[in-house]
């Protein structure tokens, strides 16, 4: 293998190509640095003569600041990955960068969060990962933000976490279940340590046994589609079936149609309601026509952006964004 | 707000409280440094009493690789998603991290591409995305590996690219369709300028006409769901239709699907013909259920990986990567 020389001309070089002093060619570099028009042209020229670049590590150094947020994301569901694809556009457009880290969602993140330390991140963004409180608190000392989107554990010093409205959305979809005529239902879990699915299958069960209505058979779908088939096949075998399933989330709501469907060639909505939790664009295809609480990727980056941008100077502790019902096809009786 | 003082002890902190010089403090923390077992225990004491870390982005400084893969993507399709999804743990795994900027699919990317050299990536991945020869010649000489995924244009220097074999896979689809008893045909392009599109929509049209059938009725799709509903009306309300209709990617396949089910009410395979390329997820799905050529998430990685690790002095100009015929329901006529 061949060695590479330093490709990297300094800003010594371009002090000496440009006759003015080092000093010079960092001001020039410097928006609001004083320095005669004259002078950071000659330094312009020369810095582009010799394919001079400043160095924003060495910047990011001096000013303890690095212009990166670190963002540590789970294998990755759909809903994660609209916000993530959404959330780079932002930061992009106020001159931020995302340095990514994955994470298997089942361990927590530990390991990537103290990389993201050693590469001074100005922020750390999880999605869909969990915080030991130890790497919390030693974020809380650096003073580096932890903003945790979606699986947070709550109350956990120095992590602010931003979520759906797990509850009262919830809520929402056992009102419009039981307006539709459903009577008996079903829950597809995430896994049992989500606080999201926990929140979800609480509010769900919690409306439907204040009238009186049995609480819902249940299994585990793991927030996977492979977990999803499974469960899907579980809870449409149980006698009697029950009438309406609400899913965690949309992706595994997605299977259990799948499974409905071509498997036990059951009428969606007729047959068996379906409902799931997130609002992710497959939903809305005709194919799937899937009722959902949804939360707009737009109003978590609404709220993300201003914690992350130095705006705010105490990030509040929890966010939590309301979203919608979108009534559809799969959970229409007639 | 409150003006954050420094939350970072440096390796003088360090070697004040260890009682060690600041020469052993760095040895301390590199890896293959001689320096005695008691002095490394000192050092790690007291730099876990201060919480202090090294500094990557200083030793990046002096190495001069920074350790960061850049990566550009355009809004993201589902297959560049996968790819991302995977390339992102393969760069985990050996302690690589991917410093993301999005860009607009449609622009060429000379400012992302400037950005990510001033942070000192150590190579660039472009996915979905373009990048002027000029960007390619100042990343040449600045030595930064470029490699385009995808949508890249050939023979650019400095620039390695890796695609699917989108001739050779584009007529095997041609090959499976005529074997399946379709004789007239449509295809749905991407933009006009992709050369991924460009080929593939070439080798299906030089199978067909080779064998005297006529050349594909076309409309264009744009590589996007929109564009691939306004596409798939065009293409199916053609008198007579095409009898199977091969688009460009799976994305716009199962556009069109929905199209032909759920507003013209056809028969998909029996009455229609559906093909698509890359291989996502969702073709494997019962619902569409959709012939593709698919290529491996896996073997882009696998050819992608050894570029980026410093595994190979040279890169290849181009790597074309061959997948292999999905055939599924969507093209089966009976």
């Amino acid at each position: 293998m061949t060695k590479r020389t330093s490709p990297h001309p300094t800003a010594h070089d371009v002090a000496r190509l440009a006759g003015v002093s080092q000093a010079a060619v960092s001001r020039a570099f410097t928006t609001k640095a004083s320095i005669a028009l004259a002078t950071r042209n000659k330094v312009f020229e020369a810095a582009n003569a010799l394919g001079y670049r400043p160095n924003l590590l060495a910047r990011s150094l001096i000013k303890g600041k690095s212009g990166m947020v670190g963002v540590v994301i789970s294998p990755l569901s759909p809903f994660c990955m609209a916000v993530l694809d959404a959330f780079s556009a932002r930061l992009s457009d106020v001159g931020k960068h995302m340095l990514v880290f994955t994470n298997d969602g089942a361990k927590a993140v530990d390991k990537p969060v103290e990389a993201l330390m050693k590469f001074r991140v100005d922020a750390i963004v999880l999605i869909g990962v969990r915080v030991t409180a130890k790497q919390a608190r030693q974020c809380h000392e650096a003073q580096v933000p932890i903003i945790a989107f979606s699986r947070s554990p709550r109350n956990m010093k120095g992590v602010a976490s931003i979520t759906s409205d797990n509850v009262a959305g919830s809520e929402v979809i056992a009102r419009h279940l039981i307006a539709q005529g459903y009577r008996t239902f079903g829950y597809m879990a995430g896994p049992e340590e989500s606080k999201a699915s926990q929140e979800r299958e609480a509010g769900f069960t919690a409306h439907l046994t204040s009238l009186g209505l049995p609480a819902p058979e249940r299994a585990v779908g793991q927030f996977h589609r492979a977990g999803a088939f499974e469960a899907a096949r579980s809870l449409l075998s149980r006698t009697p079936r029950p009438e309406a399933i609400f899913c965690a989330t949309d992706e595994m709501a997605l299977a259990l149609i799948e499974v409905a469907r071509h498997e036990l060639n059951l009428a969606i909505g007729r047959e068996v309601g379906v409902a799931g939790f997130d609002g992710i664009e497959e939903a809305a295809w005709p194919t799937f026509d899937l009722t959902t609480y949804s939360t707009p990727v737009e109003s978590v980056i609404g709220h993300l952006s201003p914690m992350l941008l130095d705006e705010q100077p105490e990030l509040p502790l929890h966010t939590v964004i309301t979203g919608k019902l979108e009534a559809r096809g799969s959970t229409r009786r007639d």
